[in-house]
């Protein structure tokens, strides 16, 4: 039983410490919010984002991240992707030296177009071989449910990558390894993008071909941008690149795809936040995606595309456009 | 305009024949029934297949094979994998003898475990140079209601693969080029039975988390397969792969995905083809595919588990255990 932390209660990090607890150890739950962690040590329940998961007993929740991670062997990072840095402004001195810390956030910074990874080793002061990024086709609401679902458990270092696979294994998640985090990060944040084209394209009446054309190339693009990035492209044929951009782009449970799909019936960004009540991660990555994409000479059109959309008003057929109306070419240029 | 013929009029060739025409080509297409090519010939529709597709003036239909092909450019077969050699066999002397030839079939010969350009090559008598082979994420229905695509077209001959696009795009319909012909047939064919078992696992109840693990494990195990008959790994990221996989996988117009699935929900084979009147190309092609695998000593479990299900009776269930059950390793192996 090894002892582990997950800061942030949100869907992912709640279903993430009921994995931990379903693999075999003891979990700490931090969450922002005192009444969350009072309801959870109380009632085993997050009724504001999973309320059909009973966590475990091994599961405690707090709302003092000092406590959280104290003794904690793995410490996991679930909380917002703009909000990481002030974060790990405040945690950063209480994590514990040796520990794994995992991220399981999909996002780039804006304003630094910084990848999480680097976020956590700049604000929070972890040598970059002690972070593990773990991504994969993970909806939290049927890992919650325990349906069967993999995921890439990536790092630098080959003892970190075995050791957070190794508590992570429960009976309905199943670890993989991979040795590149550039390429498992850059995969997950522009998944979100192509998610909102995918769910525009659906919002317009298209089909599986159009959806599944669009998300070819929107990986083609992806793989490029990773590339030049110094990511494998193998990555990108992977569970946290197609893998996680299938379940992402099919699922009615995807807030980046249900936003496009607004956008796609004609609603104008104003009026889909009115509905939803948010922006998802993908409106708000696409901008510092393209920063990081023009930073190394990579076009990335349907990015492009949903960037013209969703902070410019351009009409979302636009998108479609950007699909099919480039010169014939090689399928890998 | 250039002088197409169209060997096949089922749902693709059909759609195929539509595309042609809208860009801009002279299409004749052949169909076995006279009843269908009079049919066509008369009223413009194939009413058996798509009815509501209105083909365009520029097609015509016959049901002589001779009379179709006389000075064509191009030469697309679209006949059920399994009956291609006894075409060709019948259809081989007349084929003109400098016309690209156009593969459109997904499947593995029973018996030799020939991919379709291979019996193109030996019963068409057909140089490998001139052989094409389109695919991607191309339902026909879609693609009959001018819904938005894109395919790859490949071919060892620069020259032939960039004429087949030439003629080929239509307002709806975009070829990308490719050179790897083996890679883009292994990915078709084995891509109908990842979709057996995407349906069984959907037929189980399971949601999106299963159906894109599922999915990129299979994705994993056919590139890996194509890697070792020659294929380039990069076609799976591409249309022919991810693409097609992701269209069939997704919709409940997949006649492979939709017999998985009633297996899933744990009728018998019997049962299954009692209802569905058919079996389909999955259950065909996936023992060729095993022989294809052995013959390279590559591990391909889910096949394995697809073929044990369709032929040997055993339970779906046991696809899921293929997926989850194996030692962690290094999501590459």
């Amino acid at each position: 039983m090894t002892r582990t932390a997950v800061l942030g209660s949100g869907n992912w990090g709640t279903a993430y410490a009921a994995i931990l607890a379903d693999a075999g150890q003891e979990v700490c739950l931090w969450s922002r919010r005192r009444e969350v962690a009072d309801e959870i040590s109380a009632t085993h329940v997050n009724s504001a984002y999973l309320p059909e998961l009973m966590l475990p007993e091994s599961v405690t929740a707090t709302s003092d991240p000092e406590r959280a991670v104290e003794g904690a062997e793995i410490v996991v990072l679930a909380v917002p992707s703009q909000s990481l840095r002030d974060n790990l402004a405040q945690w950063g001195p209480a994590l514990p030296r040796d520990a794994a810390i995992v991220s399981l956030m999909k996002g780039i910074e804006l304003g630094t177009a910084s990848r999480m990874s680097q976020v956590i080793a700049e604000a929070g002061k972890v040598e970059l071989e002690r972070i593990v990024v773990v991504s994969g086709p993970n909806l939290a609401k049927e890992i919650a449910a325990k349906q069967p679902a993999a995921a890439v458990v990536a790092s630098s270092s080959a003892r970190m990558r075995a050791k957070v696979a190794e508590v992570s294994a429960a009976p309905y998640f199943r670890p993989y390894l991979g040795g590149d985090v550039v390429g498992t990060e850059i995969a997950g944040a522009v998944k979100n993008v192509i998610a909102l084209a995918v769910g525009m394209a659906s919002g317009m009446g298209m089909g599986e071909n159009t959806m599944a054309s669009l998300l070819t190339r929107g990986l083609a693009e992806t793989a490029r941008l990773g590339a030049a990035l110094g990511a494998d492209p193998q990555t990108f044929l992977g569970l946290a690149g197609v893998g996680d951009l299938v379940a992402t782009c099919t699922s009615p449970l995807s807030r980046n795809r249900t936003f496009g799909y607004k956008l796609g019936t004609g609603m104008t960004l104003a009026e889909v936040v009115a509905v939803t009540k948010q922006t998802t991660e993908g409106v708000k990555s696409c901008e510092s995606i393209l920063q990081l994409a023009r930073s190394v000479n990579v076009e990335v059109p349907i990015v492009e595309n949903v960037a013209a959309v969703v902070h410019e008003g351009r009409k979302p057929i636009d998108v479609l456009e950007a699909l099919m109306s480039r010169a014939r070419k090689h399928e890998a240029s």
